[in-house]
């Protein structure tokens, strides 16, 4: 419910109704509708990270492997969402209303910048990936430009942005310079 | 209190007390809440098109200048507005919602990457801009990526997401061949 409307678009009562069960049981579970918002993050970042664990950090593939690996999962990740578009991403456009939500994605969005920037590194180390990119930058130029596309994905509903991403940053911005 | 709050998050409640008006007032102007996010989303569009006019479209300046521009207006706007992001980005989170809002975001994101385009094709053909690009592929990027790093900097609550992608899309996408 939170993923299809948004968090400030579903109201606890939406979210009960479709859980089958009494308004009791959420007031019970957790002290705000905000407590309940991060444990829906943490839940989904769970997710995020064992799929970054699968591409980004699988080591029998080569760096570059890996970041076509992690663009492609994201992409099918927002696409199974179907119109939902990425979880984080419907909560970070609420950021402003709750500085708890807010820190935890920033936190989030970080941790994601480091895993990526390992990855780049290994890939400008073996050659694969122009050496000159600053790799922390490059990283949360990733980040941000994949959180932007499946924003779009879900007003063109479909995977042109994605497809769009995906020319640009390994044709044009990692130059791969062996494997072209 | 749209742009703040999300058009989810803000109630017809909400918005009429901001406005000091009773509610009876909304329910006479708009046949509906989606109607009335309609028409925040055209007075909005009305300044980001004139701030696509003044930058992507004075011809006074180089195509590369006028991007560089247009890039910097964004950022600011998205500064201005605080940790509010883009309006028309709010909504697209939310555009699963409804059809109507989805439609005409989808048509302003279509307009967006053609102005945007005609820019790059200007540069491409000054020799400003890597001849080899798709104008209208990086096109969709921009305004993708854009939004991404709008929507990042609302969590991250500066400009870092916008100056990496400035320092991307400018240093390596058009890998400028005149300007360096």
């Amino acid at each position: 419910v939170v993923h299809e409307r948004g968090f400030g678009g579903a109201s606890v009562r939406d979210i009960v109704q479709a859980a089958g069960v009494p308004q009791g049981s959420f007031t019970n579970h957790f002290a705000s509708k905000e407590a309940f918002g991060l444990e829906v993050i943490e839940l989904y970042y769970e997710q995020a990270r064992q799929m970054m664990a699968a591409t980004l950090e699988d080591r029998s593939r080569s760096p570059l492997e890996r970041l076509r690996a992690y663009v492609d999962a994201s992409g099918c990740r927002a696409g199974t969402a179907a119109r939902a578009g990425c979880l984080l991403g419907n909560f970070t456009m609420e950021a402003a209303n709750s500085e708890a939500i807010r820190t935890r994605l920033a936190e989030i969005f970080a941790e994601t910048r480091v895993v990526i920037a390992e990855c780049l590194s290994e890939g400008m180390a073996a050659g694969e990936i122009d050496p000159t990119l600053d790799a922390e930058e490059v990283a949360g130029f990733i980040v941000a430009s994949l959180q932007g596309a499946t924003a779009l994905g879900k007003v063109e509903i479909g995977a042109a942005p994605i497809d769009r991403f995906k020319h640009v940053l390994f044709g044009q911005v990692l130059r791969p310079a062996a494997t072209g």
